[in-house]
């Protein structure tokens, strides 16, 4: 009976690379516009020439990460040769309090931590048809060498292991079902009864 | 990465009289067409003038309807005066197994004796925006007598402290949008991963 929760819903994607996570979510952003923001993560790294604090990173020093880190202020975060990479939770926290959904594309590894780290993360598995097409897909990139594509198969097969982990999976045949039905989890997410009840 | 599951989907819908139920059911129906059928309910009335064994009701006489419900034969049934009313469980299984979708608009009750006749029912609950709109819709009907629109009420007060039984609560402030909601919950759940991984 009380109004629906205002409240955005945090929306996981990951999957294995070349599964097209990230063309699904630039048709998700045509369609939905501002009502979903995209998170930002933190880095160590230094900026690249025309990268903005906030807009394409948050920009920290180690000291500043390793402080948030120790305050539990990320959903998420990786270490990569030299340098820090994770997920603010007072960015997210931010975005779903202002009733805008959260999307947060990321690595198998970082969308477990994050399952871990909230009890309101949708997790949603981005998979390919069928191994098959995403090697013919990895090819058809022309950015990786044969062994390059071997290795992101090899992965590929792991990660596919652990899609029982996820709430949803979405098999990407066609960008604009999948971007559909992208759209209609978030729209049935909202209407989930522990979501109104708990908002009382 | 297997294709995701054909099987359809088994919707309960639910909710207080003067919700609205109804209407939202034509309107996805309307968009939906024929990927989704509505369940028929036996009963052990007799037909009135037009109605045909198959299309309003499955007409069973009350041995028919015994016999079928100690066979565990239907998701839920009920007593109404001296007839009985019940869904059968035979047809909802061939329409799922068709690849439809499978709306059953019930009682809550019944719904939630569907919710313990087997572990694939989605519940749906439709509540009004708040008790005062119900009431001026009840009112507006005007073929309820006073005295009938309070009980409604009473029964309405009483049925919403259970939706917490449901998986989804959709508020009818606007039939267009809550018909939208149930789309997308039909969508969202054809994508959830206990489904489509139970489907090996």
């Amino acid at each position: 009976m009380e109004q629906q929760k205002k409240r955005g819903v945090l929306l996981v994607l990951s999957g294995p690379s070349g599964t097209g996570k990230g063309t699904v979510c630039a048709v998700v952003r045509d369609h939905l516009g501002d009502s979903v923001c995209y998170s930002i993560s933190a880095t160590t790294r230094q900026p690249r020439p025309g990268e903005v604090h906030g807009r394409e990173y948050f920009f920290f020093s180690k000291e500043e990460f390793a402080a948030l880190r120790e305050q539990d202020g990320f959903l998420e975060w990786a270490q990569v040769y030299d340098n820090f990479y994770g997920t603010p939770r007072k960015f997210v926290e931010e975005v779903l309090d202002s009733g805008k959904d959260c999307i947060l594309e990321i690595d198998p590894q970082g969308a477990l931590q994050v399952r871990n780290a909230t009890d309101e993360a949708v997790l949603v598995f981005i998979a390919p048809p069928s191994l098959e097409e995403l090697r013919s897909r990895l090819t058809g990139r022309g950015t990786e060498s044969e062994e390059e594509v071997e290795k992101r198969l090899g992965c590929a097969a792991a990660e596919l292991a652990y899609r029982d982990k996820y709430d949803y999976i979405i098999v990407n045949d066609d960008v604009e079902k999948a971007a559909m039905k992208m759209e209609a989890i978030l729209l049935a997410e909202k209407c989930r009864s522990v979501r109104s009840l708990s908002d009382k």
